[in-house]
């Protein structure tokens, strides 16, 4: 029996029907557009429950009835669960208008996920489990999660670390573990998430005990159009100096940063390929890419003290052999390093790519964000 | 023969009279309140030049005659040298022209400077030496260097990882190395510069290759009033939830954060005080100023690839044994410790208080800026 794993943004919908157990994909899609047309033929569907009957034919297309397949449950991708939601739950109507008091926190992301589950509501009478991208990071130590601000300013409009793509960290973590035959609770783990948005986590015992991102998806490593890390004096200075509004700084780091500000592209084959034939703006944000990954690996390595695995994953991290050696590169003294056949094999599966008997463990894992959803949503309705 | 040492903010004038060679000081002091008032004894000096001349009667009532003493030169610390200048010059008009140019970069701090600068050519005819806060930053490779920013803006307005604190990062590199009897050549070190602002250096042979704080003094440690590093999208968060405007929100991250934000204090003696008494805050504003510690220390221990000496210095990192101890605590493992009892020893010299054998030595070293500054400035007159 599967599991409908639905991921809304404001206009789009990806969905995937996979079985928790065997992980087994029945189907899988994108419908966009939403609201950008009429229902008429022309431009996307008007609404999230229209998106919603959309699949449903797509589904039927593909041979798939989801009447017949026994539809086990949606599980739904909420991007922030706030300072409380640290597990998945069984939705509500309590669940949904806590979803709605964190709408502030996350205003691009939590009003998409609000329509999806309304709209499944109304679709599919099975439970609705709602996984959020925070959970992972909600036990975060204090000392991690807190910002050097006021401390009632940061009461009043819950300022703190939060963190993002903890269901991928917590699935990498997970599967690390089962890769190297170890329990997840003896393991210190740096993990690498590296696809359009990038984020790094200490890993201490299965727990999250620290993360690169923070009061919002903009913080941390450099990603393909957001800046990470710049100095907070900065909005300041362009504002005064180049004349931006606070809008437009924030539109900046956000859309035209990263690795787009430096090498004018944010594919990262792209930026290999332009580098690899001599561009030097392209070479210039590979650096840079690589240099802060390697201040949190460095820095993660301090907190947890120690370090068993440092694990890459999603699409730069599983796909690119020569931003592994480079992060690894210089760390020998510190036990870190890379077989280069081992690294450069294009596999898809879960790897070990540092020589045998290393002091530290390299690895590459691939992450399953709808696969952890459906477990987590199968796991909700077994507790009962 | 000494040097004159002065440090002009817009309101302000330290100065300190000091012969380089032996550190002899024959004379400090600061002049408060420059503008506020007029020439008429009531408030303080209407200007730089005034203040001179007040600093000159002080001397006087101090037994010192600037006349008699045969004054070298003197030393100007001028906190933002920009991308350019790289190492202390001899101020000229160019020289002063750029230093102007630099405003921008520095409105609060360079033109304080600038004033002294003109005021200390008028009144005494011996060579000026300007003394960048910035220079020991100025050659920090690329990739520590460069935000993630467009790279059209970032030329335009000259945005990139500046570093301050770079005189006592650099004396307190070289001092060290003095005191572990080893050529600084052949150093690896990082160098804790914990004051009213907080800043951590990599030093590979002498050179910086990394520094916490970056465009402005704001990036970085958590300081008495400063922030450190926050989420960039903060800014607009608090814009959008707590209706604050961008000037508040940089008035708030400067003067309002830090130790004094968490704690509610931001004297560090109090922070420990309060903490040792059981009051929660400042238990958290410490756990958080440690945790940042920590994390840049292993930051830049993955930037150096190794490491041979941990530095503390300033007015926290030499007064506070419980900073130290929490600094290192649980990084054995990566061979840093501290002797409890030589970590504890109240002494104003530079000392190793790691155990002996240590794999990573720890030093409590004294950094002093003034005697930096009249050193640099002897050497730039030696050089002709
Ligand atoms: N073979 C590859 N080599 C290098 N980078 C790759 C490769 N394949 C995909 N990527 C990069 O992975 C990133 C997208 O990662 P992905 O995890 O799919 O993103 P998302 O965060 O949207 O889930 C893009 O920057 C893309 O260029
Ligand atoms: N004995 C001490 N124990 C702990 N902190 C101390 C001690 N003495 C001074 N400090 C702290 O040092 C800081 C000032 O450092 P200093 O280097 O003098 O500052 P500045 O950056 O202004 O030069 C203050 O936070 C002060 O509380």
């Amino acid at each position: 029996q599967p599991v409908l794993v639905l991921n809304a943004g404001s206009s789009s919908l990806k969905y995937q029907l996979v079985v928790p157990e065997s992980g087994h994909v029945l189907a899988s899609g994108t419908v966009e557009r939403i609201g950008e047309g009429g229902g008429d033929g022309g431009g996307g569907p008007a609404d999230h429950a229209e998106a919603l009957q959309q699949m449903q034919q797509r589904l039927r297309d593909d041979g798939v009835d989801l009447q017949a397949v026994g539809l086990r449950a949606v599980g739904h991708r909420v991007v922030h669960g706030g300072p409380d939601f640290s597990d998945p739950v069984l939705v509500d109507d309590e669940v949904l208008s806590r979803v709605r008091d964190l709408v502030p926190l996350a205003p691009l992301h939590n009003p998409g996920a609000i329509t999806g589950i309304e709209a499944a509501q109304e679709a599919y009478d099975v439970p609705q489990v709602a996984v959020f991208d925070t959970a992972f990071f909600s036990d975060l130590p204090a000392a991690a999660a807190t910002y050097a601000l006021p401390r009632d300013l940061a009461r009043e409009h819950r300022l703190r670390r939060y963190g993002f793509h903890g269901t991928s960290h917590r699935y990498v973590a997970g599967a690390t573990a089962d890769l190297l035959g170890r329990p997840l609770a003896d393991l210190d783990q740096v993990v690498l998430h590296l696809g359009n948005g990038c984020s790094a986590s200490a890993v201490h015992g299965g727990r999250a005990v620290d993360t690169s991102m923070g009061l919002t998806p903009l913080e941390g490593l450099v990603m393909g159009t957001r800046s990470g890390d710049v100095d907070p004096g900065l909005h300041a200075f362009l504002h005064r100096e180049a004349g931006l509004s606070l809008d437009e700084v924030d539109e900046l780091l956000n859309k035209r940063s990263g690795l787009q500000g430096i090498a004018g592209v944010n594919d990262f084959r792209e930026v290999v390929r332009r580098k690899d034939a001599g561009d030097d703006d392209a070479r210039l944000a590979f650096d840079v890419f690589v240099h802060r990954l390697k201040h949190y690996v460095g820095a993660y390595l301090a907190q947890l003290g120690r370090l068993d695995v440092l694990v890459f994953t999603a699409g730069i991290g599983q796909n690119s052999p020569p931003v592994r050696a480079a992060v690894v590169e210089g760390l020998g003294g510190l036990g870190l390093s890379v077989d280069p056949e081992r690294n450069e094999a294009r596999k898809n599966e879960a790897r070990v790519i540092s020589p045998d008997g290393s002091p530290v463990t390299v690895a590459v894992v691939p992450t399953n964000e709808e696969l952890a959803i459906a477990r987590q949503a199968a796991e909700v309705l077994s507790r009962g």
